[in-house]
């Protein structure tokens, strides 16, 4: 289904060029005088002083000492060509306050901004823990614009990983189970998620990763919508699915405590007149499914 | 929504176990009297000669040449402990002739076995082309069975990678729009498919791809159901959605040919009444996705 917002971290406007990625190419893009550059330092993107994205000209990188491996291609945005770009040494670039922790900016940066910021910061963090191939060690290299890294010495390619997860709202009735991770601030729940292990469905998963954290089986997995998510770089994949049970018995490795809420209680909570839990953030795909089903 | 019919290397019955993974649970299913091992060589699994798998005891492969990273513990089946290994000499294990490419004998074995099967050899496959750490290029080791490779030098921690890919009935009324790859066999058509890049949700994947491949812009996308992929690990999301316009601008980097074909056309091929096209293999959900249109 689609849902009737725009998710958080989706909603990109950019073409990726997958056919147009020659070194002619991306030499004319990187050159063209209304080419943009996202900056990075530690996986955090500068904002400028009204809080929208920094953009730099890619010609202001140069002589920089850039991470691995240098700016990359995005893509073209309206026809503007648009690249992403790690610094080792960002200060004299833009002030170092200025480079501002993505989940903090989620809910503050305009929706395509934050989906460009999203897929740049994924695609960054990807070739930052990908240098090396991992079939045979050698230091690999970026090509095609970065959207792959060759190894040199055994020529296998490798590609950005996106990590599959399914994210569930587990119903009884009215209700819906929710979790809270070890560590996680006081109050704060959440809906049970997992990673998608190979050799099963999406529906499987589900199934799987619920019994496993709460002992509980489950049928009849809907999927609803889904989301990216940039931590490093998630598919999240927003479920709803019936309980047997509300037998809680809990994975305590996994989750410090899972408890059961009726639709009543969620609303109140979405609508700040109850803190019986503390809500997801609102740039969660958690948060938007809670709030697709206390809508719906 | 559950599909009337089991998935094709879906339908895995195996407990994998993650809170048993200790050296000393492992040690007690590895020389549990029951315990099964698969055996693979080249990727291939061993067949009896009735068609079913073989399983050996992990014991028959004390001193043998295995492929890193030696037996992995898949989990439980109904509490039998179960094992996959790759084998770089197999000949007094098994006839050479009994290893058998897992294309050739996803027809034939039973649902279980194939899902076993196929779950074994994506982390198989993982293990044998992951064994340096993509960060630091260090020789990593398997751990807790292998469901992960821990990296001695960085500490980095790697878990098996499953690509999510869309795959989609393009519609337009009563009509599908199918496509040909480079190099497949004459006459053979399928849905159009694409793997998920970082920062793009489902359906926003499946716009992309199709506008990618074949020019159209598509809405109104619906998943359907899934399956896991072992060549090597993908997770394949069906899909459906309408075609705002008929006419193909073909990507020919990607498909040899695109056509429309009507539902009559499709129901004449299944029902091998026509030589239209070359349906996909009853073991791709490509198949499935086709069936689940006609018969809809």
């Amino acid at each position: 289904m689609k849902p009737s917002f725009i998710m958080p971290f989706a909603g990109g406007t950019l073409d990726h060029v997958e056919t147009r990625r020659t070194p002619e190419h991306l030499k004319a893009f990187v050159t063209d005088k209304r080419a943009q550059c996202l900056v990075f330092f530690k996986g955090m993107p500068a904002l400028n002083d009204d809080g929208s994205l920094k953009f730099i000209h890619p010609s202001e990188l140069i002589g920089r000492d850039l991470q691995d491996p240098g700016p990359i291609f995005l893509g073209l945005n309206d026809n503007i060509p648009v690249f992403a770009a790690g610094v080792a040494h960002p200060e004299d670039l833009a002030p170092i306050e200025s480079f501002q922790n993505m989940r903090a900016i989620a809910s503050g940066l305009a929706p395509t901004e934050l989906a460009l910021a999203g897929r740049a910061k994924s695609m960054l963090d990807w070739h930052f823990t990908h240098r090396f191939c991992a079939n045979c060690g050698t230091l690999s290299n970026a090509d095609e614009g970065g959207v792959k890294r060759n190894c040199p010495e055994c020529e296998a390619q490798h590609f950005p990983r996106v990590n599959p997860v399914v994210i569930m709202l587990v119903l009884s009735g009215d209700k819906v189970l929710l979790g809270r991770g070890p560590g996680w601030p006081e109050g704060f729940m959440s809906a049970l998620a997992g990673f998608i292990s190979p050799g099963e469905t999406i529906e499987e998963a589900t199934a799987r990763e619920t019994f496993e954290e709460v002992g509980i089986k489950v049928n009849n997995v809907q999927y609803l919508f889904s989301q990216p998510w940039p931590f490093p770089s998630q598919l999240m994949m927003g479920v709803m699915c019936d309980a047997e049970s509300e037998h809680v018995t809990l994975d305590e490795a996994e989750l410090e405590a899972a408890k059961w809420f009726t639709k009543d209680e969620v609303k109140a909570v979405f609508a700040k007149q109850s803190d019986a839990f503390a809500r997801p953030p609102r740039f969660t795909i958690a948060h938007q499914l809670l709030r697709y089903w206390i809508e719906s």
